[in-house]
């Protein structure tokens, strides 16, 4: 590709709306550009990277026995209303009506498309398990699209589902896309982690996520320090603290703690370690068994709200209690609640649980307790783990300790159960002739974040530096004044025809500028090798190399250059 | 790929929903299924073909410099606003509102997003000529979806768009995509004709539709029988007959025709050719120069809507007067008008103007003329082309005469001119440091309608004969009772493995169906080779080759089976 016959469209500038380096890099480099609010074209470089991505994706999903497949964008209402989804699902959900007014949505996802056509199209228990995909183009309303294509609206998705008589042959299945995702995202150069997943409002059993590990990620991880484990924050099991509970020593005493407000002023006022209090948090309970429950963790902690979510008697999704509701309830203002003398549900995570002779709240304003214990002050509470871990924590697979990092989901893979085909009855006969509700995975795969998040994890002041496997070009030529040198313009187009023929992804820049602006240019859009043909090293017979990666540059004889690509 | 691990999903009867042939067998042979009015899934088998024929057009029109961008589906409103489409469009654009209640589009076509796109990014003529395309889902909302895949409303389409200084640019790069198109076609393997087409209410200069020629096709093509002159019914002229026009030698003459209703049953009830009678019809006129139109064709011509809609004076889209703006205009019946002696704007067709003696309307109920002669009888008239052109009748090109076809549009290319442009304010500097509005191009292809259109043009009794370079596997192997014969199952499995590793797709139907079903199964996807292993033949060290498209049966040598596919 000659750049002069090509759209190259670099930025100078860093445009003012891009928050993330990803997006500004891409705005920069001139790999999309915005058309409306999670809205954006792909520009020729960046489609280039999205197909590398999208033909890596692909390959693997073949490998793993998976079937591809085309589902429409365009989906009928009925079908999410045979799935309950109709109902469930937010605003994220783009409903629209035809000429005809019949409603529609735009799919951000393919349950139901996949689950009727195989209720329609397979009979028979011989004809599983059956794992089908597809690379589609998926709309979802964000209620806030940022960071470019990182929270677009539409995107590009590989979107996978599997079906399946048992939970044996499920996790068969599971597993191969589990080595696949590992393989894809080896493939793709990035440093990335499968970790334990919730499996959140899609309902199932058995859920991990992909990330791609980066400081600028929105998720944190659990890793151990000494084991492979890792878990979404949301998902990791914060262990109850080791050794028996000490005993009680002190006295519980009321003590006036006025005009202190945090758990952190209390600790100071009372010259106490934050660890040796407790919080109390009201929230919401399901309307049958109280209105407001009580949450108690331990003062330096957090509270984890998709825990909390699982426990029977609170209300989904987690609401904290309104100002008033709190007055009912406890008749006190909420930095003074605490377990004692409560009449409402109280739920005590394991690390506050294993307290003694901690601070807590005493229900009356600007009034604490010291030296409270449970059992002696408090006997009907339940212990749960309800909090977030933090680094140190022991790690929940019994080896080391919790690291925390962050990182961006690029792929998600489910144990969905039977939650679909049952409401949308996708069976099969069994071998005994007996009509059964299939069992179903699914496995997701952002095919447009994932060039995104190689930006956030491979990218120095300079531009991108893309992972071999989708650098949008494997190598530019940059002729320095070829316009002025009959010898360089003559080398340059000799190594882009060499370059073009042994099938290597060449850019070579025609254009009529300093040298500076192209090295700029294409440092910025990462293209792994420049190859830097100027008057001076041609007496030599030789060219420069600069490794955008390592940022090494040597002296390489032309006869050379070739053997840099040589497979 | 094994059956046993693929979704075949053939079908043994037709569905009663599928009117035409491609329809029909795109479901039976399992190439796509319904999802709801005009909305498909594209099944595997469909998919592979569907893939092959967007590779051929990415190649092609890669090889013709265009360069690959991706643009949304969701377009928001504002830029069909600024192009006047937001208006101009009827309800085949699906207009919705996101959760913020903004508007937006989805997108039939791409001009407004490409146009802003360009003038935003390019600005100077250096950076041109430039021609983008992508291939993307578009939504039409037809009215009334029909045909399968072949007028769907969510469809696969490419479409590219070109940006010149000038006009003469323009036409060399719309001559590169003409011939682009012309090569993609041939490797299709589809017998296709470019034609010279009307350019509609998209605009523009010139056109030309790239037409598979299918008795099934929707559209009329007009052939020289000599040149290789073709057109679009809709555009074809029909040129003024030769000679002059014979004299007047008949006497003006009021007859009787009662209860005598059709032009045919005018000639039949006259005793005359119905080549010597005229028809005269009445549409709406501009406001500005008259309520009704008299339009007036030989007895055995059709009128040409789209020729009549380009006339001054005549309303757009063409519409027919009512019978009570008829009684208004002429005071008689639609069956009894003729132009004498009329007093609204008489638009005659060349052919019928060459007439004389001819039978006409005399505007009064059940009364004709005979002996009508113009200029003689009537004076008030313009002459134009109005009509379709028929078989038999001079080519416009010069040379030989027309012969008619049926097509199926599957491409259309247009000089667009600056309509967009102008509109959206797309310009560049031009060398002399002056802003110029930019002249633009469009090139069309209907991806997935091609897939069926190749079914209507490529099918016989037994299913698809697939052209060789968009079939969806090359061959199959049927082996015959391969449960009963370890050496049929190991001479199967052993042409498998070298047919996979030579990179032929091969499809190996191993499932425990009875050789017929087999057979039909293949002869339905329309695989160009059946390899039937068999025990008999295996005593020779010879199976059966079927040519799906000759139909010819032979015996090869085990051995000789890989030339078959040697390329």
């Amino acid at each position: 590709m000659r750049t002069s016959q090509y759209l190259l469209s670099t930025l100078k500038e860093t445009p003012a709306s891009a928050e993330v380096i990803s997006h500004q890099l891409m705005l920069r480099a001139g790999l999309v550009r915005n058309v409306a609010s999670g809205l954006y074209t792909w520009l020729p470089t960046g489609l280039k990277v999205l197909r590398k991505v999208e033909a890596i994706v692909r390959e693997e999903m073949e490998r793993a026995g998976a079937i591809e497949v085309l589902m429409p964008m365009v989906q009928p209402a009925d079908l999410w209303e045979e799935s309950g989804r109709w109902e469930d699902y937010g605003p994220e959900l783009l409903r629209l009506n035809d000429r005809h007014n019949r409603p529609f949505v735009l799919g951000p996802t393919h349950e139901e498309v996949i689950t009727k056509l195989v209720a329609n199209e397979i009979s028979s228990y011989k004809q599983l398990p059956l794992n089908v995909f597809q690379v589609q183009t998926k709309f979802r309303d964000e209620i806030r699209p940022r960071f470019g294509v990182m929270r677009g609206r539409e995107f590009l998705m590989k979107d996978a589902y599997s079906f399946h008589l048992d939970e044996s042959c499920l996790k068969n299945t599971y597993q191969k896309m589990y080595d696949a995702y590992c393989r894809i995202f080896e493939r793709l150069g990035l440093d990335y982690r499968p970790v334990i997943a919730d499996t959140g409002s899609i309902g199932g059993d058995a859920s991990h996520e992909f990330h791609v590990l980066a400081d600028s990620g929105e998720d944190d991880i659990a890793f151990s320090d000494t084991s492979d484990f890792a878990a979404n924050i949301e998902k990791a099991e914060a262990l109850a603290p080791q050794g028996t509970k000490p005993e009680a020593t002190e006295q519980l005493t009321k003590v006036a703690t006025p005009n202190v407000k945090t758990i952190e002023e209390v600790a100071a006022f009372l010259s106490v370690n934050v660890k040796q209090t407790v919080k109390t948090l009201l929230v919401k309970g399901d309307d049958e068994i109280a209105p407001v429950v009580a949450l108690v963790l331990r003062g330096d902690h957090q509270l984890n709200d998709i825990k909390a979510e699982k426990i029977s008697g609170i209300a989904t999704p987690l609401t904290f209690a309104s100002d008033e509701e709190i007055q009912t309830a406890v008749n006190c203002n909420a930095g003074s609640i605490g377990p004692i003398n409560l009449s409402i549900p109280v739920i005590v995570d394991r690390s506050a649980a294993h307290l003694a002779d901690f601070v807590c709240g005493a229900n009356i304003n600007d009034m604490h307790f010291t030296g409270a214990n449970w059992d002696r002050d408090f006997q009907n509470y339940s212990v749960e783990d309800i909090r977030n871990v933090v680094e140190g924590d022991p790690s929940p697979c019994g080896q080391g300790n919790i690291v925390i990092k962050r990182g961006i989901e690029v792929g998600h893979i489910f144990q969905l159960g039977a939650k679909y085909a049952q409401a949308m009855n996708c069976g099969v006969l069994t071998e005994a002739g007996k009509n059964q509700i299939l069992t179903m995975g699914c496995y997701g795969i952002g095919v447009s974040r994932i060039v995104a998040a190689a930006i956030e994890q491979n990218h120095d002041q300079y531009g991108i530096k893309w992972p071999s496997a989708i650098a949008p070009f494997q190598v530019a030529i940059v002729p320095m004044n070829m316009a002025k040198s009959a010898r360089v313009k003559e080398t340059a187009e000799k190594l882009y025809s060499q370059l073009q023929q042994a099938g290597i992804e060449v850019i070579f820049d025609d254009r009529k500028e300093r040298p500076g602006v192209m090295f700029a240019d294409h440092e910025l859009i990462g293209t792994p090798f420049l190859l830097i043909v100027g008057e001076r090293n041609l007496d030599n017979q030789q060219i420069e190399v600069k490794n955008r990666i390592s940022g090494e540059k040597s002296l390489m004889d032309i006869s050379d250059i070739m053997n840099l690509f040589a497979r």
